[in-house]
């Protein structure tokens, strides 16, 4: 059994084989190819920010560290392997004797990122570096996807909490269970999957279902036996039959029978149907001349940044939100395209030889060498002004101006006189041991809440925002630039 | 430990605590009003068919067998329920002691499906039919979701395989897995997800990313490098530089230099990115011209069902398809809404009382009772008419005709002369003991040939496909009417 402090027995499971079938016959051709112990550096990064938004919140560190961490593989797997007929017995030993040695560099969660920026770097033997490619993506790939559709959602219901309601049409388990997390870390208050609370310490929130209120001769009956329940926590359902002609004055009535009597206060409605608008105003009238001013409005109906947004505009009365589906999938744009490409080898000297991979579509083309990124910021405005991409060696001297440039249109430059910068990458692992804590999903957030902030609103407008900055060094791109000539000398027409 | 046969120390999970945290509050509400053991029938359906498409294809039957299977609860869940300060002790000591109890139905995996049908029906205690509405509903949702993104991809390939790519981009470990068994279920000959082949016996399947390609001082080398270590089975990636200038000569070089005259046969070439039309038929004709025409030709970028209609219909030579975010996510659309509504109760001499759901929208109307589904072949012709939802206890005599008609439009009517029927649902929980044994996804996958070939091509369009008839018996037409009825007059204007 695997001896991490994250390895739960009801909770964790080993994934080590939860990879693409073709990191094998790789990692087995670098074997036969006396090239797996050959040092290679890999980036995970993204080309587009989803919904057209103008940022991503980075997710999914620490399960890329319970992955790297647990790493290793079963006789069953060995056997498995053998049966495929297609590795060497040298190569199957190696797995047997797996030991993770690589060096990780990642992004911390919750940092606002970039398109072109690294995410995660990796470097060490070419067998294991590639052979981490299919977990570190699909990890970062999710759970940024949905940290960052988070952040849009509860952007656009402002001070209003969101409460993360989607574990029923997730896209499996892991999906309820980090997505809960990611969603946290986004921004939202609590969610319904009581097993993340567990897991992660985030608060698991929940009332009632329709069937409850079915489940009883009448709906009266079944909010007074709510009420007598859960007197201090009293948030009732109240679309079952009919909101207006029964939900609320059946609430009302326990309200003022049941609990204010009793000394409790009533907590709140939810609607989960109808026009969000319109049953909110009316309900927040008729709660006010009851006098249950604080009595709290809770809707939760495939909602979305957008919906919300629309709902508020047109003076729904809401306190807090459930929302479901559309977070949990990410569903106007399920998919977050981060790739894993080859950026440098070393040679036997240990010197950096950097890679490059080309495509007709200039986005595509990757940044070759070993990097880093600074992020940097107006001294007087607190505000960060762009990314700059550097090689991992280049040093930023603050006390000189730093001129930055459009990787893309080298004319536009900008000199930054009065500023100060942030290293964005931090190490994880060194040699393939763990040298970073992950700190808990209530300081992510906190972060997420921090580092936004010093953005300009333009950046992080819901739609249309201005695009922000990732700048190349001038040492990146013109090694870059020395690259791609040396291809397109290649390939002339 | 838990002792399921399905329950593997690296694999498994206890999913118990995943669940939405209001299915606590409400089992201890149930728990205090003495309505723990009241029996109560739920079941799970859906509404509407994703991608605007006629049918749908069932799965997740084999994972909420391993759920329920797994049922209970840890001191450690009891304690932090505790922690909750919201239940009580005696219910804690029910939770403690659970014994999953519940007659379960379910339609097989494999099986097309329709809106309004009872996929899955859970009868037992309150307590206990209730708690298991988030797993049931994420494994179904989740799985049906892929299956029929999977079937319709596969029925746009026709003849040509595909196979499953999407892990790197899946929400999370779980859809990669369950995402990767519902696809081969759906059609997919194959996976990517090395971890679906050790959990379900699907073939997993590999060759070599552009890093393999990067790694080497050329393209030559390295393809030169793989063909002799992989000799029978080469597939070469040939668009890391240029696919026509550089990646089909070398490929074609490396065929006929190493593996030709070694006696080996060249398997193909894979194409990752590019215009896919304008590639493949170039390419197509540069193969046969060079005496290489059984090399085949794998695509493999962003695809789904429409691309690859739109590519075959403008003459692209592909011989099979990798097919990765857009299945593993249903990209179009990522959400499968099923719901998991009671639909009856039973008082204390076993009578069941029928409950239904209302609603404004005439669609989210719940169908009441205990159910059954009859799917109805015409004799002849071997195909499917009709399904005919029934309460439990009705039978069909297939000797005389069978009259069925819309339960919107009433006076659409068909009388059926010649027929005969299949009970769509099993028994897979009597009890709380298991029953049914999931049959391995190669017969699912049958199942679904088999059973998709007895619909009208029409019902089995990618986009406007007739509708196909999901009727309800006149009995339970009748019982509906008349509960609807009762609630009308209460809610009167």
């Amino acid at each position: 059994m695997e001896s991490s402090k994250n390895f739960d027995i009801r909770r964790g499971r080993n994934l080590t084989m939860l990879v693409d079938f073709y990191e094998f016959t790789m990692g087995n051709g670098y074997f036969e190819n006396n090239m797996g112990n050959k040092i290679a550096y890999f980036d995970m990064f993204f080309r587009r920010i989803p919904d057209g938004g103008g940022y991503c919140i980075m997710a999914g560190v620490q399960q890329i560290i319970e992955y790297l961490s647990n790493l290793n593989f079963s006789e069953e797997d060995i056997e498995y392997l053998r049966g495929k007929e297609q590795f060497s017995e040298e190569f199957l030993n190696y797995l047997r004797n797996f030991k993770f040695c690589c060096d990780v560099w990642a992004v911390p969660e919750g940092e606002p990122i970039f398109p072109g920026e690294p995410l995660v770097t990796v470097r060490g033997p070419a067998i294991q570096a590639q052979f981490v490619e299919t977990m570190i993506l699909l990890t970062v790939n999710h759970q940024t996807l949905i940290a960052t559709k988070a952040n849009r959602i509860c952007k656009a219901a402002g001070p209003r909490p969101i409460m993360e309601f989607g574990s029923r049409r997730a896209q499996g388990s892991d999906a309820a269970i980090y997505g809960a997390r990611a969603a946290v870390i986004g921004g939202c208050s609590s969610t319904a999957c009581t097993i993340a609370e567990q897991m992660f310490g985030i608060p698991a929130v929940g009332t009632m279902a329709h069937s409850w209120i079915q489940l009883f001769p009448s709906e009266y009956e079944s909010f007074k036996a709510w009420a007598k329940v859960y007197p201090d926590n009293c948030v009732l359902l109240i679309d079952t039959y009919n909101v207006l002609k029964s939900g609320l004055p059946n609430a009302i009535k326990v309200f003022k029978e049941i609990l204010i009597p009793n000394g409790h206060k009533p907590r709140g409605i939810r609607i989960d149907s109808g026009d969000i608008t319109y049953l909110t105003k009316k309900c927040r009238k008729i709660l006010d001349e009851a006098g249950l001013q604080e009595v709290q409005i809770v809707i939760s109906n495939s909602l979305d940044e957008f919906i919300i947004r629309d709902v508020l505009s047109q003076g729904a009365c809401i306190d807090s939100f459930g929302v479901g589906e559309r977070l949990i999938t990410a569903k106007s744009e399920p998919v977050f395209g981060g790739v894993y490409k080859l950026s440098a080898v070393e040679d036997e000297n240990g010197t950096i030889i950097p890679k490059i991979k080309i495509s007709e579509n200039e986005e595509k083309i990757t940044n070759p060498g070993f990097k880093k990124i600074y992020r940097i910021y107006d001294k007087m405005g607190n505000k960060a002004i762009a990314d700059l991409i550097t090689l991992n060696d280049e040093k930023i001297d603050i006390n000189k101006p730093l001129e930055i440039f459009d990787p893309l249109f080298t004319w536009k430059k900008k000199k930054i006189k009065s500023y100060y910068i942030k290293d964005l990458m931090v190490k994880i692992f060194d040699k393939g041991h763990l040298v970073y804590e992950s700190p808990d999903v209530s300081h992510i957030k906190k972060l997420v809440k921090e580092e936004t902030s010093k953005f300009w609103p333009e950046t992080l407008r819901l739609e249309n925002p201005h695009h922000y900055y990732v700048d190349l060094s001038k040492k990146l791109w013109d090694l870059k630039q020395h690259l791609l000539g040396k291809y397109s000398d290649t390939y002339d027409e």
